[in-house]
């Protein structure tokens, strides 16, 4: 007999953010194993005597410990255990799942991905603002701010220079100035809009109103540790922003 | 004394994709104005009493009815009333609150969006794949395949033949045919895999599995009228998928 994995999306971190399907999973839940992104209200729609595995993964960052986390993974199922296995956001955006699907393929484990609501989508949401409109920003797009290990990657120009976008940076704060550099390079205006989210939907939330050249001055005199998005495209300065 | 407006995003359709703000949002609602895609069940969060209005308009088709919506949220508002506007999948994504926002304001009402799970991670996450991948697929974007007339507006097609980025058509499946040639001559591989992901997250939900020239030469023959997203790009192809 064995077990069965659930990537659960947690949200960007407010309880109230969790869908009822995330909550009913953390309900049956033998084992919960969640990233210190996490946070304490969430974990308690775990059932007594569940047990809750810290895996000290960091969204972003380097992890040495992916092996591990999927070992992990693929013991508890083994047992028998109903795991979830949490992520902040929406766990396919930037969730970094394909290791772990890999390990529980290989083990023969079953598995699903319950969705949730991406940061992107809450941080727009707290600044008032639509991540689309007709005809100005028809298309959004995502993207990582940061490669395994911490700097820009490789990134289409072409596609994030576009001024009729919405774009959203993930773990982006310390490599912003680069990526405005290059942005600017290829054409996207230094005065277009830009904000930025830090601690999206927790107490200490902040937005902060800029454009692509000013937020790159402010983040290269110094960025702060805080987990952060960075959108911009027309809608960043639009007037409910 | 004025109300309040609150844009609820109510994820895909699945009730239990609702979020617990959603729900909160709901239950205290003097009204909730709510479009043909949003179903029972999630209504029934709303208190005893509520007014509960269709308002009828049809995600992605032409509406004579948008200034008519707009109108009917004001003066709702101007009751004094919570007014709740459901919006399906994530509010900020393709929800086209720009013309109620603007109306709004223009009256001095306050709202908020309430962001929920997007169709487009929802339908990924049912078909067991994340949307974004360390190296293959490090940008993910989504974009409508309709204008307000219905027709394919006018696209970065160097963004969207990127074959290393997962790229998600909202309401796109009557115009795929003609996306999809001028993705295949902006150099984008006829072989690329897509998804065609109909009624996400409803009883009737439909996965299936092609690529971009196979999906578009189904389409060409007829399309149906459910709703439904096309997800392309190396993940749509995946084992996982």
């Amino acid at each position: 007999m064995t077990g069965f994995v659930s990537f659960v999306s947690s949200g960007p971190g407010d309880p109230e953010l969790l869908t009822l399907k995330a909550i009913l999973r953390l309900q049956s839940a033998d084992a919960v194993l969640f990233d210190d992104l996490s946070s304490g209200p969430i974990l308690a729609h775990a059932r007594e005597g569940a047990d809750l595995v810290g895996v000290g993964k960091r969204a972003g960052r380097a992890s040495p410990k992916q092996d591990h986390v999927s070992r992990l993974l693929v013991d508890y199922a083994l047992t028998g255990a109903r795991v979830v296995r949490l992520k902040s956001g929406d766990a396919g955006i930037f969730g970094r799942l394909e290791e772990e699907i890999t390990a529980l393929e290989a083990a023969g484990i079953g598995y699903e991905i319950i969705p949730g609501v991406p940061s992107a989508c809450a941080a727009a949401a707290f600044a008032g603002i639509p991540l689309t409109r007709r005809l100005t920003a028809r298309r959004v797009q995502f993207v990582t701010g940061a490669d395994v290990t911490g700097e820009l990657p490789r990134l289409n120009m072409q596609a994030l220079a576009d001024p009729e976008a919405t774009t959203v940076v993930f773990m982006g704060k310390r490599t912003f100035p680069a990526l405005a550099a290059a942005l600017i390079a290829a054409g996207l205006p230094p005065d277009t809009p830009a904000l930025l989210a830090e601690s999206v939907s927790h107490a200490d939330q902040t937005l902060t109103r800029s454009t692509i050249a000013a937020l790159a001055a402010q983040l290269a005199s110094g960025s702060g540790s805080s987990p952060a998005l960075i959108l911009y495209g027309p809608l960043a300065g639009s007037d409910h922003a």
